[in-house]
């Protein structure tokens, strides 16, 4: 029996303990596991309760973590150090500890700084989510197909990284090692800035002085490309600010693109127009193709549960 | 019997073609119809054939308007004043015309500039569309709760208009009466800057050198920003060419965001970066209610005809 500890119990804290709890512990490679489940909201606690995420509640990070052997810290990237700090104050607990953070290069950094020998970290991200935050949004088929990364550093006992990918293959994801510096570089382009572009449309459309008749006219386009800014706005300002490097010099890129675009508008250059929209559109379908065929992947085709919601 | 032509058979050509022959012709506002199709693409022809978008094929223009009371222009903006220019050569028919075209500035002046006396032109826009292209993606329910531009200018005979805003709402669309120059600067912001940003995505993305990595871990969040990328580049390119003030001042706009979030990203000024994620998600919240308010209105929730593709 494998003691598991869930810290925040938002939308991923939640659907990992709902993933792990339905997973078969005759073939899963975790085996049998007990999760507790904290979170600082005592509502959040009661939502995981309630669709049986976790097996028992805590009261306080002591009572959590008490006979953990997997520690598993599910808050905004911020919180993530207070929790650190706090576990520090635990010296004779021996416990593997991961994280779900959308940043890693500051998590692994505070992980060093913060946490005891006796604690080995391992950093993770699911490359999975959806808009909607919370817990009452947890899906046990969320991580299905998905990929999750995870950040070893070359000091990592072999024993934390092998309980890591047993959790990862156990919700049905896939491990993907790598560096934490390059996960930021590279999460930054297709996650980071993908949310900024939708929340920059939505900021200068809204500030417009047209924008209740622009409002009335905005159809399905608009609504896809704004969707991320519905996201948890917590968790995405600690994203920039632990990954603010990275984030402006994908800012940068986009804005000198922009600019050769404008440029071409303003020579009412149809051919490279042409040829830069007929690339996007080739690399997207490439990329589309490349996706659908890896094995377990769903992204693209949701699954009956995910469509229901 | 009303005799209708639709010039050009694409996705949006084909979808009206569909949407006309399923109407009801006891309750709609245009009565029975009869539609002649026409488009310099044979195959695209025998695709709306072969749907019953039609009543009959044409194999030259004039075959296609010879009999017509209402000519439905539907091709990519830039043909559309080759369309013009042909229609022109058959002074003694007294057909009103209309466009579906994405800009309507340039299209309008065009209409001055080319159709005869004997042809009122009424310019429009349906806010509705996929990335998909082509009339084998068309759906008869594609307009089903949308908003149709149209932009009259003081001259168009009443009848012309009349004759439009029955079309509109014989396809399930509500008519949205606007100038021409206001519609190309409101779209320019909520339709083709979405699909710029889309593109900017794509490009950045996939021009760094770490692009396959980056491949692998990309998930739903890039897929839906990306997804306007997929959609018809010749048509794109003619959107821009057309719309090219409009959408220089959005790009304008954009870069200016992108250099304020930059700062405050500079600065670690998370206040400010928090204020405007939550006011970008309070906006489109907003946006959101007060569109699944409107009579009619199914972008958000998708008929189940328009799930099943």
């Amino acid at each position: 029996m494998l003691h598991i500890s869930i810290i925040g119990l938002g939308l991923i804290g939640t659907s990992l303990g709902l993933a792990l709890r339905t997973a078969d512990p005759r073939t899963s490679r975790l085996g049998a596991v007990r999760i507790t489940g904290y979170d600082q909201d005592r509502h959040a606690v009661s939502t995981a309760r309630g669709c049986l995420a976790i097996d028992q509640e805590a009261h306080t990070l002591a009572d959590a973590v008490r006979e953990s052997q997997l520690i598993i810290v599910s808050t905004p990237p911020q919180v993530v150090r207070t929790i650190f700090a706090q576990l520090a104050a635990f010296p004779s607990l021996a416990a593997i500890v991961t994280d779900t953070a959308s940043t890693k290069g500051q998590i692994c950094a505070w992980a060093r700084e913060l946490l005891p020998q006796t604690m080995p970290f391992v950093g993770g991200h699911p490359m999975a989510g959806k808009e909607q935050s919370g817990g009452q949004a947890a899906e046990a088929d969320l991580f299905r197909g998905a990929v999750y990364c995870l950040t070893p550093d070359p000091g990592t006992p072999q024993v934390a990284l092998d309980v890591c990918a047993a959790l990862v293959e156990t919700i049905g994801a896939r491990p993907y090692y790598i560096d934490a510096d390059e996960h930021d570089a590279y999460v930054a382009g297709i996650s980071h800035l993908p949310f900024l572009l939708a929340t920059t449309l939505v900021e200068i459309t809204s500030h417009s002085p047209a924008w209740k008749e622009m409002a009335a006219l905005a159809a399905s386009g608009f609504r896809d490309m704004s969707r991320l800014a519905a996201g948890d706005t917590v968790m995405h300002r600690d994203i920039c600010l632990t990954n603010h490097r990275a984030l402006i010099r994908w800012i940068n890129d986009t804005i000198g693109f922009l600019l050769e675009m404008r440029h071409h508008l303003e020579q009412h250059d149809a051919e490279r127009i042409q040829a830069v929209f007929t690339h996007a559109q080739e690399v997207r379908a490439a990329w589309l193709t490349s996706r659908s065929q890896q094995p377990g992947e769903d992204v693209f085709e949701p699954s009956p549960y995910r469509q229901k919601k």
